[in-house]
């Protein structure tokens, strides 16, 4: 095995926990990190373009368009319609979505009363003329792997909320939570996230809003899913080995998963320590930057940080877009997907270097399956200690056949094994670090393919395609083992209509860079955007 | 097992590098980090009392008292002594301690030559007026797992040299040299630092000077032989798991470790990569901050740091003592040593207390024997790690029979104890933190036994003795998994004329602190110091 019989000079990286450098990054303002979310919200919404103040009526479209938080508190502030009314909208799809024919499994919990009483709130505020934020209102949804009161945190188990009742408010949600954002229930995710299928035999599939005989992605599957279909405007999830940006890019949405140690771990099930991070799915790079806003910031005392009292924000509604931008290709890596994903990335690489007159560097990264194997130890052996003290107490049988494999797996290793795998964690940093001192980002497709169809023994038993599961995963490595921000943004989609996304690597904490980059390549692609089968126009319906 | 079968809700702890928090000490001075060691060895001079400018004659002891570095640096400038002369006394003495019938091995190896050349050069500067700084022409042995040119670095094994070569000095070394300090050998040391006994059946047993019949202490056996036999004021050590402190105590000398991440790494063996650290051992508290002056100072920049760029040095020549001082003590461990030790140390306290008015408070430290086991799984998974490519190409019968055992042991871990190990390591944290809330200081008898005898078995299959092992390592174990700085400093001696330590362990970050109580402890207790059944007066006599 590449990791038993390695021998690895460099010392271990435990945790990928960056010190922090002011990168001198174009076009950002700096923020207070004591403002409260609320105040984050506004300082975001300040650096977003100016829209319309109209109506939502006035709103035509070439194409589809999803509508945007800024879309959701102008309707609620212009008297259009209450967060009531869409909260009543949302229940009436959730339940529509959730039954035949459709069966769509987009929520593990969710809580009709809990919403409507938010909703209710919410729409006094804005009756009061006083909402709290832009986020006032707006349905957001959490997966099911970080705490969100009055819901258990399931983890996509039948077991684990048993064990490990639920008592608050993860931090970041608390701080959605007080922005006046409603949150609508707890999404649906690959058991223990243990695969990017994001199929769960326990609660059922959540299907690609695109096709739903397909996969959304995962394991933050229903985050995606919710999203893509238009229910929230963004949802919470957690990137462990591509969570977000994986369900986020095979449903043709924006995945955003910052720098390690940037979002608050605390409340998050802990599956593993050094690896995984909750992050932002969302419609629009608009939106995953305002909900990173809201929930990024100081993190809590016991949590280590190296975050200045500074964060950044970047000016997206500046006349400069940013120049001298250099993205890194290796071609033989970012070739590695399929025809049509490859073209639609290519060109889409092209496009941006064209019109922003950017540049790409040609590099390469040796390794990469080295990398990857030395991920899977580590969060196989964080993830086996996590639920040791359970495991014994457990009958298999609580387990899908596909999570019960991996369980197995991950208790495999070694104690050298996986300080082997830190070390290799320290060499494939100092890879990295080489080429950031060339490019500004690393810029691949997110996925190998697009999102594959459900068997039917899936749905009952779970799934474990190595095959297609490393196809979707290829991508994803670096962003987590070695904590680096990465996002995904759709950029087209294959002959069967299925998306596409390309996605962005960042040098530790340049969040507003891979923003700007983010958003040129998003306003480039817009005019493209395709409506998914299954869409709730739970904001525009008349 | 109590760690595999542990439930650890707290998260992991991989690396005790903790924030540099400014303590707001007392009596101390900044220093630039930048500073060359030379410098910060003139400020620490500078932070020294005055001693007299006299010759050596002027010296009239009422009782046994070490030459100091600042007695080596005003003999060669005053012209009574040359550097030359002392490594040519040295080299004797050495050859003489080596023979029949002592038949003491301190060095592992050391080179007339190269010794004679360092000190011809030394002599020369001295003779210009211009030497480098107060070490300039002072011998100082260093540990055989550091590495120093021209040596080979066994780590006290027959085989680890050849597949590493030492291709420089290490980063500390290195500071030493260019203040002038003669290296004079690398000293002898348990093999693989693998237990508290300091035998080593390859190269000869490191005796205690206080009794040859008995050990002197390990891992870093030989650096507190040669201090405690007058033959360098001062070594450098490695303290992993006290290997640094339980030798200076045995031998009745001071062992200085710093906090996790004060010293750099670099050129130290790797055989552990988050409990082991450089440390010092010196005849007094003056040349252990000397030595620490010159080796500290900012980090080689691939080594992770909280360091800020100014550092703390303690003002000892300060007229107020320091005040207010509180002195934890966990009196049922406290107590957990010989009758003798027990009596000394808590004689020692008292003395302190009642001349500066210190206080005591009584606290309580649970499951201190599950963190020594967290300790043992996180060292031994480490060390494993760091050997294991070496290990499948080696036979057996390269080891001494005790460093087999625990090289087996070592590898015996998975990967969910080495984490829980680490789980277990955040909650030990915890709760000193706690205590750190309530007091300055942790202390302790240094050591729950005196030096005990060396078995003739040992001598030739080395020796693995756990009882022994666990009594000498018994306070040991906060200093290295939790990152802590201690000290220890001798106090007394038991009814067989044998070394008794009192340790103090800090806050992270809490030297000046520290070194202000040893200091205070040192003065109270120096009209007891005893002279070793061997010593080599290689600075004083005619």
């Amino acid at each position: 095995m590449f990791i038993s019989n390695a021998t690895v000079e460099e010392p271990p990286m435990f945790v990928p926990l960056h010190p922090y450098v002011d990168l001198d990054e174009q076009e950002v303002i700096e923020i207070d990190s004591d403002a409260s979310p609320a105040e984050r919200v506004q300082q975001a919404m300040n650096c977003l373009p100016l829209t319309s103040e109209n109506s939502l009526d006035a709103f035509k479209f070439s194409c589809f368009r999803r509508w945007t938080i800024a879309d959701y508190s102008r309707a609620y502030r212009n008297g259009e319609i209450t967060p009531l009314k869409i909260a009543e909208r949302f229940i009436d799809a959730v339940h529509e979505s959730s039954s035949r024919p459709l069966s769509i499994a987009f929520f593990i919990n969710y809580d009709a009363e809990d919403i409507l009483r938010q909703a209710t709130e919410s729409t006094l505020r804005y009756e009061r003329g006083a909402p709290i934020s832009a986020l006032d209102g707006v349905p957001i949804a959490v997966k099911d792997e970080i705490d969100c009161s009055p819901y258990p945190t399931t983890g996509g188990t039948k077991w684990l909320h048993k064990v490990r009742p639920c008592t608050g408010d993860a931090c970041c949600v608390a701080r959605l939570r007080s922005c006046g954002a409603i949150l609508v229930g707890k999404t649906n995710m690959h058991e223990l996230g243990a695969t990017p299928s994001g199929i769960n035999p326990h609660y059922g599939p959540p299907r690609n809003p695109y096709d739903p005989s397909r996969i959304s992605g995962g394991s933050s599957s229903g985050s995606a899913a919710v999203v893509c279909a238009g229910l929230c405007p963004a949802a919470l999830g957690v990137d462990g080995g591509g969570s977000v940006r994986m369900p986020a890019s095979l449903s043709g949405v924006v995945g955003f998963k910052p720098t390690f140690g940037r979002i608050p771990h605390s409340g998050v099930l802990p599956l593993n320590w050094t690896v995984g991070m909750v992050g932002v799915l969302a419609g629009t790079l608009e939106d995953a930057f305002i909900v990173y806003a809201a929930i990024s910031g100081h993190l809590p005392s016991h949590e280590p940080t190296t975050l200045p009292p500074k964060i950044h924000f970047p000016l997206l509604n500046s006349t400069n877009p940013i120049s001298n931008i250099k993205l890194a290709i290796y071609g033989e890596w970012f070739n590695d997907c399929n025809e049509e994903i490859r073209l639609c990335c290519s060109n889409a690489v092209q496009l941006l270097c064209e019109r922003y007159n950017w540049k790409t560097v040609e590099v390469t990264i040796p390794e990469l399956e080295v990398m990857r194997l030395a991920h899977y130890v580590t969060i196989g052996s964080e993830c086996s200690t996590a639920l040791s003290s359970h495991l014994e107490n457990l009958g298999r049988s609580e387990f899908g056949w596909d999570a019960r494999v991996v369980v197995d797996i991950y208790g495999a290793f070694n104690s050298n094994e996986y300080i082997k795998a830190q070390k290799l964690r320290y060499r494939h940093m100092q890879i990295h670090n080489k080429i950031f001192a060339k490019a500004d980002v690393i810029v691949t497709p997110t996925t190998g393919m697009t999102a594959y169809s459900i068997s039917k023994n899936a749905l009952k038993t779970g799934e474990l395609d190595y095959v297609n599961g490393g196809t979707i995963i290829r991508y994803q490595i670096a962003g987590n083992f070695l904590g680096l921000p990465a996002i995904t943004v759709p950029v087209g989609y294959d002959k069967a209509g299925l998306p596409i996304g390309l996605q962005f690597i960042g040098k530790p904490w340049s969040e507003p860079t891979l923003m700007h980059l983010a958003f040129a390549m998003q306003a480039l692609c817009i005019t493209d955007y395709r409506k998914p089968k299954v869409f709730y126009d739970i904001l525009g319906k008349k």
